[in-house]
């Protein structure tokens, strides 16, 4: 079949959202393409996410707040997790949203990782534990979805299960679903609900929207592929492990919200996974941020506000508080 | 602010959904851009509307079933309406679908209307009125909203708005939420649901999609502001009653169901609607087909089906039957 020949063009700062998000979108693409080291260049890949890390760091670091929060580190079965816990939050309080970090599943640890759980325990108004998961070159898959389901296994050790919420932003929307699937066909009770923001679930990148969005979206400016292989090592992308879009949902999985933008690379992930859900029975929500990239407008506009509004009403509706 | 330049590039067809929906879109554009007649030019705009709608004609006509309904003309304060009754619905069902026919505010009419109602009472199993209001170029702004406000007007003189759900899809999705607005704003009950399917719900087009999907979407290859215009017939394209992206819906709108594909002309006028129905906190849900344009894949795929199982329980689901 013919694909379709599309001319060069421009494509304007549209007017259709917030003057934050048109400044944000008018900024033009954040990150340009870049090379990947060879799949067996572990010391290229260790300099990658240093950098990488290093410069997401100093964008996000001064914006978290970590005034009204306490950190623990705790760990779970050789797993670290940071326990985060706003101050308003009882101690006697079971109920933790795991939160499981994003990075392409090679960058966001550490640091990072506490930063961004911090991030969500605000934004929640929830007790959050952030799963420092091993991750590539060192350690493919499956480590890092091991890690997640340790941790779960954890958290649900010292509580019930419905106490629990798991969500995680692309690749974390990824090990999210995945430690999920995992939890259901080993036999451990599902959580409360899962949040899958701008999830990778596909790393066969099947979606249309990885060739549609191709130059619109500012943080994704290239196939993740190179990353997706060095996490898989070996074993097959579509395993609904590695793909959670593959999975069979009826066997079970709970009530989901989901998140995208329209200039989304992951916009197909994410509409597909949701369609998935949906189709197999299970009760998942869709909400798509005009003109948005992955992740939004970072966390500048209102329009990242309003969705953060909605996230957080869906924990509180499944928590039915 | 810069636009972003994309480059010439090639779009192949996704292998991220059905093998139908795949030869839908491996068709590549169904139609050609055309130039639109002129604001005065009445033979020119009858005559288009004439050949557009004998062409929609000879493409769905025999793919309508019209075996297992009923038909009746009816006459309602001088508004013709058919109303369509699937055999299996009971007389005294008070239950009804107000059915408002798509076609850019100037297409659709007549024996189009009436098929595209049967095939409304066949999808949602449900009494259907079709509205077949008037229309530009003889019948511009407000005829074909006033119509359909008589005609909700008739319909909730026989029985309670609660057994009434309206909905359109394109134009009609446009005229459907007006005509709610409208209802709203002169004191009349409020109708059980609304049902928007790749809604007009901006004739400003400030929608990122109208460039971002341009020659991706195979049913809508321009912008339909000469129609529109032509609809407005001097009217502010920004007043709600034209452009119910606009409005503000914290007044009241009842639960909504939208929805659009990733390669629809109108995804952003979908998803700015869903977004501005759930901040005014309307419940709306939001449904989103990979890869389909303006109208999903014309009913030749499973994705379009299962869309239509999805609509259809929503309205069970209002309707608690």
């Amino acid at each position: 079949m013919e694909p379709i020949r599309l001319p060069a063009r421009e494509i304007p700062v549209p007017t259709s959202v917030s003057e934050p998000a048109q400044s944000m979108v008018g900024l033009g693409p954040l990150r340009q393409p870049h090379q990947f080291p060879a799949p067996d260049d572990l010391a290229g890949w260790r300099a990658l996410v240093t950098a990488e890390d290093e410069a997401m760091l100093s964008l996000i670091g001064d914006r978290v707040s970590q005034r009204d929060v306490d950190v623990r580190e705790l760990d779970t079965a050789g797993v670290r997790v940071f326990e985060i816990t706003p101050r308003h939050v009882a101690a006697s309080d079971p109920r933790v949203y795991l939160d499981i970090h994003g990075g392409g599943f090679v960058q966001g640890g550490g640091e990072l990782c506490r930063l961004m759980g911090v991030g969500s325990a605000g934004r929640w108004g929830r007790r959050v534990w952030a799963v420092d998961y091993r991750m590539p070159p060192d350690h493919p898959y499956p480590a890092p979805l091991d890690d997640c389901v340790t941790a779960y296994q954890a958290l649900i050790a010292g509580r019930s299960a419905a106490s629990v919420i798991v969500g995680g932003v692309s690749a974390g929307g990824n090990l999210a679903a995945a430690l999920i699937l995992r939890a259901r066909d080993e036999g451990l009770p599902l959580p409360a609900a899962a949040v899958l923001m701008t999830p990778e679930a596909d790393l066969t990148e099947s979606g249309d929207s990885f060739r549609t969005n191709l130059g619109l979206d500012p943080l994704l400016p290239q196939s993740l592929l190179p990353g997706s292989l060095l996490y898989a090592n070996g074993a097959d992308l579509a395993d609904p492990y590695l793909s959670p879009l593959f999975a069979d949902f009826s066997a079970g999985f709970p009530p989901t919200v989901l998140s995208t933008g329209t200039r989304d690379l992951f916009l197909s992930n994410t509409v597909l996974l949701h369609r998935a859900l949906r189709t197999a029975g299970v009760a998942a929500e869709l909400h798509v941020l005009e003109a948005a990239g992955h992740g939004g407008f970072l966390g500048m506009a209102p329009e990242d506000r309003e969705l953060d509004r909605e996230i957080r009403a869906f924990i509180d509706r499944q928590w039915g508080a």
